[in-house]
């Protein structure tokens, strides 16, 4: 009995234990897991805490495995999304300059669009993070070998009137678990406001993979033509029922 | 990509605290999360512990929300289900005697049939209730405001001899979290049983939102033909059905 | 408004208690949940964990109830599903030797299996099980009833040369709440590894209802082509399905 025959029943493997990002070592994907949901599926979408259980899936798997976000690893469906979004918000992708904003250390969004918007020609990246949640060593050496442009910066009005994009994300509480203050100091440090709005250039837009807590302020952006995050929110039902049907038909 | 080329997708948003009954003050519906889930999807099925969230929801949202239950607030699917059991059952909703019975003071499904019932030429409504639990002086004022007789007892049989419909509802103990021998007290006060179905008239029915503690003594009155709570509980998925078509077609 | 014309809604019911086997009672399936829900479905899957609360179930359900399992009582779509594997990778059920291994007291698999195989001419029955949870009085009293041979034996490697069906279960660790020593003693007692395989016959498979923890060593079996288990977890699917349609067509 085929796909096709049956209709598609694509698959969303949760880990069942969703409280466990606190724990050093949240127990791997167990390879059974995948053989026995294969049978059931034409596809799985797997989220899951452990980096590289994606890759691991897809090893043992007989379907398409869809990396959904592993862990502190990658996060590729968002950055499809995100690149979908700039494309559509600027009519283009070669040449775009994005500012990276927050926790960049964790925030696997801000990571896999780097990555991926670095096959673009002409891209460049600035960094504006704490100083406890900056980039990390291994994507800033991936620009590298590709000879993308990426410099770091503290002023986040200066930057915005330099960017075509300007890429804000969440300062992660439950990253710092035993550092409440730094955390305090982190959070609040770079505040998407109407000073920052008002210094970034009119065809820019302000993105962000949500959910937000205080690091752009609603009641000064939202209403902002250029505040285009809950259209790149709508454009990953979009993104993904395209990835679904390309892993079911190829 | 419009909703008829995509299909129908209603989302339910379920508050991820469903615990919070017994915290003071619950966290309020964020407009971020309506904002992104009605990119999503082309109708919002909203059940939410905050009363007034939903208005709040409407007046942030592009698709329909539906009020699936307001914390303490209305629930008018439940009232929409109940008039249409009333009609369905009577066959007439013009002059219904309505006995409301149980825990008026937080029950929201006697609240909203109380205003919702209003609206009809004749209705009259006997509240029995507990003297802790006590129907809300805000629907008493809509009544009166309307013109719409009603009056409180104590005798729950001889009430049943003049009514209708007698809506029975469970005694809340969540409500009652820091006084148990209220709650003691008030349950078991009001109790359809084998004495009040005998006072009932015959073309009458008993009606009750569900669950049940034991408010109706099943072995008395479940195989009673007036006993319309499980087909009223069924009704609950045809006027679902019909709303969510109406939302999605007007 | 029949299920033909709004479509096909089964409901799968999970009890709300998915912790509640270290309780010694756990609550039980009420009535009215089974009366609200058969007016929202065409059919119930029950899981539930009282022993005999699908019988429960179907004795007040007008649509029909499918026992996806009742607590240590049986689980008979899983035999179903085995029974299928079994004719569909041997050729035949008449005449097969099955060893049943593992935690043969609690394990629901296994007793619903030797109950369901029992029905077939010429089967007979090896039991390999720990001590403590050897297979209970009740399935041999069964067998004996309808004249099918078991024996009971000790070393795994011996009974594997005889038999067509090797059917393992796991050690259920949750069945020893109080007595951890004895699942230390009971696990890892008799394991299917490469000396096992060795002695099975060429023709005869090796099932397992999943999951497993060490009772299989996936090294040393899965790459062998008589591993059945995978394609056996598959056979649920069209078997689960298989049920649904005769339960709805009939």
């Amino acid at each position: 009995m085929q796909g096709a025959a049956r209709g598609v029943l694509p698959v969303l493997v949760r880990s069942s234990f969703p409280v466990v990002l606190a724990v050093p070592s949240p127990p791997p994907l167990h390879p059974d897991t995948i053989r026995t949901i294969e049978g059931y599926a034409d596809a799985i979408v797997l989220r899951h805490f452990a980096a590289g259980s994606a890759r691991a899936a897809a090893a043992v798997a007989s379907v398409p495995i869809i990396n959904a976000g592993d862990g502190p690893g990658q996060h590729p469906t968002q950055a499809l999304l995100d690149v979908y979004t700039i494309r559509r918000e600027l009519g283009r992708l070669d040449g775009v300059r994005v500012a990276l904003v927050g926790d960049l250390a964790h925030g696997r969004t801000a990571r896999s669009l780097a990555y991926l918007m670095a096959m673009f020609p002409g891209v460049s990246f600035v960094f504006v993070a704490p100083d406890v949640v900056r980039m990390g060593p291994d994507i800033k050496a991936h620009l590298d070998a590709l000879g993308v442009p990426w410099t770091e910066a503290e002023d986040l009005r200066a930057v915005a009137a330099g960017v075509d994009v300007l890429y804000q994300t969440r300062i992660q509480k439950e990253r710092f678990q035993d550092r409440p203050d730094q955390y305090e100091a982190a959070r609040g440090k770079f505040v998407v406001d109407a000073g920052v709005m008002a210094a970034l250039p009119a065809t820019s837009v302000v993105m962000h993979p949500l959910p937000r807590v205080d690091e752009i302020v609603a009641a000064e952006v939202d209403a902002d033509p250029r505040a285009a995050y809950f259209r790149q929110a709508k454009n990953g039902l979009y993104v993904r029922m395209a990835l679904l049907k390309l892993a079911l038909t190829k």
